[in-house]
């Protein structure tokens, strides 16, 4: 797992390089030839040419050992005002950042799925439900549309997490700073941070915070993705009907003949409902440790790492399911769902001049003598509402939350370092 | 506990009564009539002379009764184009957007608290730890600074969960929205929101969101503030002896009668920690409920409404104590704490051209060989470094941060609302 | 809450005393005094009339108090050989193993009715489902029975916690014993306990653990309770259709006037989830504090004890809600189940010889064309099946695991020393 | 991971072989055929020759394709009267049975080895902590006895978990049980099981109970053994000094010379921290499921799984640091902790006549007017105390606790059925 690190390393050591020669403890002949070094192993890790030894500890020994062998004494000289915690703290803050921007890639796609499905399918009818009983109509645009909008207001999450990972506590040594008289503000320019963890106890101690936030994230847009499988699980049941899955997401039984069964939706949710319990993980590896670094906090890379992956492969598999799910047509034609238009009626009479509770009472009445007549026509038109989706202020609310992040300046300021 | 939605449901109410004015389900005659008495309500809540009457289910109907009771048939009219669903959403999502400034404003004094023992303790000097061994010096000054800082970044989570409370459900009715043609944007306007939940099956889910966001931020919160009561409970042992704590914040034993126990701390401790578990209880509840409402999510108002309260009092003791504690000088002078001016050592060695990793093998055989001797001279000045603390950046962060939540926008809409 | 221990309290001090006696650091005319005095203090407890009196800082104080006041010198000399730590550490343990048990029995009254359903609608079948598809057919009979049979086996757990309950920690004192010869074998058998904690440092380090435990048990319980929640909410619903659930136990809507909600069978679902997070709770106080007490420790009353209250709240309604929920008859006749004997039918080709997987392929082929009919006869008979649910197996299986609490031998004790 | 199961597989197909035949579904000669083969295969995993070969699903298809393809139609005949459902649920209990059997033998090493640590040092005192406080005298005798006897109670959830998975759910089919006449109660001999899971949908329903049950066992031994790693942690600091660990569970700093830093005990103190957290992990997954299987199960198999083998590999390395661990002599002889034996002073007084509370005021006062004078003479002799630690009663209760496992009963079934 250590060499998802790699390419962050390399960043990290050409910004401390790069700052060390302006505080005259490289020379800019060293300067030169160790960033030169350094963009020649970040293409080895681009094109997947990069191994981490036998015998060699970690990725950061590896690429310190490659240095030193290249370039001799001078190679040894990048550790000078660092610590390997600091150093592994910026690494790990790189790749955090980048990852968040991947998953937000992700979402945004999935988001995007939601929208289009959304207009494809405004005029089809579905049955709405609170507590589970029938309610009144809703449609698929609606339906779509929600865990759209639930994605857009989970980017607020993820944007967070992404300002707490885009933070630099290079300089901050094993905690408790150095006497060299490092420039942190210029690293934290040369890797595009939005800013610097100041005070050098809490740089370390945003240790298990940083990854704490962006697991939070991960586990809202998991759990927005939970309940979406759950719906799908249900509304593929025989007994609601109201989608068919492809050949491709679903599976057979050992002993019934005649089963389709949704397992690739019920593995999106088992495996978003455990990607929710990540957060408690941390929280429970961090719990009452003084201040100050502590080896525990490595194990913390074992619960981010993968949740990274799981995550991008659940919205991968989301946005296909997405794209193949087939809608059943005219739903609410089924008189099983009559009631469900039983407030258009209460409200028709509060529109004739009735006092709302007093027409309330009428249909409750004409429901329980059995005189109550369904009449499907639907008038909704208010911002949001079946006739009024309202997507595109759902499209602008999501645009808004990915500029916040400020992912374009981070990556400008990453392809100038590797110039 | 649902009295705290009193002032909420009037608020509420007033903004969807200046609606249905504007869409003729009340005339402006019934408006004022109805305007003045929730108003009326409003001030009794506030003089605290609101009661829940006898046989009277909840808040909402409190209200509702009041108001028919001097207004009659006009009073019925203000359930037209609302559920139930949608009132108790609006008067949670306006509660939690108040209690999460309060807890902002708690965290503010703790921070502007921290940032002053900070600077008074600059140049106390502080044994640093990793790994629970002496390992740098370290200050009070970087010791309170750190926990202020960790603050000015949990306020953007606080930040985020406002934010997400600060979004107009409203006419979202029972998650499907309503035939008559209300005019969502003006509630929104009138009731300071930043925006609305557009897609109304989507304004339903953001129930269990809101809550589990605002009890993130409060665990974001309770983290910080427990690892600094552990620290001052290890502190306070005699086996580190850095800090006192005055007799009010500590109780004796009833067998052992040289005990000054750190009570106190202890408990913030312990009760913070609680706190960091009450996200998990919304994910629980609400883990697998597939869309729509379900009469769980009224449950979650007994896990955050005490919360809150909890949360506030563990500021206000965390103040109370910060203010209190009394630092102990000349910690440092002790020779067990020698070696933790090694890394100086090594660092003045580097600047005298020695590459580093041969300085730290020459003090390291120094040390093992007992030629090591402690020179106490530190000069750190990078920022966030013992002589440089950067206390000023970290209040601008602070400032930044809290400007975010637009909390000013929302006090004039309400103020507006009341006049 | 600190009542609930009252009548713990004198037990405790009534065995510490007898103990005393026979080390002659009471005489026995002042013991005799000391017991008069503290059953007559139980009495008062069990008649309602004991209070804590204004500024007694606990019922460990006041129970204090009322000894010295009647009894002078020879009250003070209950807290020999003995710490506030241990008298507060006993009495938790006797409330805890009080609070099981109460729990252990209100199980056993649902698990009762749950047979009592089960053996009365052994006939009438119900829709079988995995994957949420329908599947096969099951019963009523196998639907009670199940849980039945889950609330047995959930016992094995509360007879552990119990267990971890039931041993002696008196005379532990602060967590690191006492110079007084004290006979920690005579207040074990005094209180009925079924061992004791010999080691003094554990005994202290039993705290934390037996609240876990405890309340490891309740989720359990809980996580059986809001499965059948779920399920009857499901079975509620107009389009699963297999339950019916009396007026009382649901409510209507505020805007639709055809609704029927199953409010009391979320209220329980939501409440047992919550339960669920209760052992993470305890956790995230206990983690990681070194060994020796804390004061974060008092803290886990106030997660225990409201828990006790819930759970048996939650028994109680799950008890009345199994009385009077109606199962819909000949559910299965409808058509669309049809495809629930499919696996009938390969069975019947395998008794005919067909190996299994080519049977298996040609009923497959038959739903595929279309050919295949249902034949409604069902024959299972092996144990545990539709035709032998076997529920006398499972009373016994739950008999077996309620002796195994030790119950009895606990009520005698606790009456002796109260006679 | 699916490897883990395949012997477990083997012997699930014998002991269902076996029935088969006892109800004519297999001849005799079929049967010996069978067995024969199965055998085969069981050597060649013990061997380690087994493997899942290219394009086949699973375990239990791989050991049907090796069955097939030796002994064609007869081959396919073991899966009559079974589905894939209760194949996995039995070949996951006999896994979880026998991996908790492991963990236990590993528990007890553990156990054995504290308890000879203890006897070694039970006369070396050790400074007692309460609130973090210096209280009372302790010693390593106390400290090492304090875990073994907190091992000997997590037992009892061990043996818990072993008798949930030690249930035969076989016959339980898809949860609908089977029209074949199946004889369970022999399967329930042929694999030694305690008895069997009786009612089918129940059989079902313990997936997810059986995980949950094992992990909660676990976190259980997780607990005490990070609290034990904690505490070295703490006495491994300089400011207490009470333990000296070998290089071996050391490491060094790369910028801090002097460094000894205790990362193994990190390590451990991370990851048994981490084992914790998964009991919430199986709750989040099964949440709110209704009844009958879902796919999302097949994800607990990933829970568990590695958490068996982290929980071994904690243990191993916490018996090799119990074994390796160096005990400072004569802590208590430092002045500061002179206070630490007032309560002795109090004793004294009480012996020789002075009622408690005076005794105890006298003492304070003493402490506070500096004529306080420490007497190291400690006479503690009740059970469990400093100088009668009762380590045979807690290897007594340890071993009681072992036999109530059952475990000699499995162990001669399963030799008998590959006899």
């Amino acid at each position: 797992m250590d060499l998802y690190l790699a390419p962050f390393d390399v960043l990290g050591n050409l910004a401390h390089a790069t700052m060390l020669e302006t505080i005259n403890l490289l020379s800019s002949d060293e300067l030169r030839m160790m960033s030169d070094e350094l963009k020649t192993i970040y293409r080895q890790i681009e094109a997947g040419e990069f191994v981490i030894e036998e015998g060699v500890e970690d990725v950061h020994s590896q690429v310190e050992l490659m240095l030193t062998r290249k370039l001799g004494d001078v190679g040894k000289k990048i550790h000078s005002g660092r610590s390997r915690n600091d150093q592994v703290l910026v690494d790990l803050k790189l790749f955090t950042r980048d990852r968040l921007w991947k998953v937000t890639e992700a979402v945004r796609q999935v988001f995007d799925r939601l929208i289009a499905r959304s207009e494809q399918h405004k005029a089809d009818l579905l049955p709405g439900y609170t507590h589970l009983q029938i309610a009144m109509p809703s449609s698929f645009g609606l339906w779509f549309g929600a865990y759209a909008e639930a994605l857009a207001d989970d980017m607020l999450l993820l944007q967070t997490a992404y300002r707490f990972a885009n933070r630099n506590p290079l300089g901050s040594g094993a905690g408790y700073g150095s006497s060299f008289p490092l420039n942190r503000t210029l690293t934290t320019q040369l890797l595009g941070f939005e800013g610097m963890h100041v005070n050098v106890v809490y740089a370390q101690m945003s240790r298990g915070k940083t990854e704490q936030t962006a697991l939070t994230a991960l586990a809202a847009v998991a759990a927005t993705l939970s309940r979406m499988a759950m719906d799908i699980c249900l509304y593929n049941s025989q007994n609601f009907g109201f989608l068919t899955l492809p050949d491709a997401l679903t599976t057979g039984s050992s002993i019934m003949p005649h089963k389709k069964n949704p397992d690739v939706a019920e593995l999106l949710r088992a495996k978003t409902n455990r990607l929710k319990a990540l957060p408690m993980e941390v929280t429970l590896v961090m719990s009452n440790l003084p201040s100050g670094y502590h080896r525990d906090m490595q194990i913390l890379k074992e619960i981010l790492m993968p949740a990274f992956e799981e995550m991008l492969d659940c919205l991968e598999i989301t946005d296909f399911m997405l794209e193949n799910i087939q809608v059943k047509p005219n739903l609410m034609d089924d008189p099983k769902y009559d009631l469900m238009f039983s407030v258009e009626r209460v409200n028709a009479l509060v529109l004739e001049g009735v006092p709302f509770r007093e027409a309330y009472l009428m249909v409750k009445t004409e429901v329980e003598e059995g005189t109550y007549k369904a009449s499907r026509e639907l008038h909704h038109t208010h911002e949001g509402s079946l006739g009024n989706l309202g997507n595109d202020q759902i499209v602008k609310h999501m645009d808004a939350n990915m500029q916040g992040f400020g992912a374009e300046t981070v990556a400008e300021a990453v392809e100038r370092l590797l110039a």
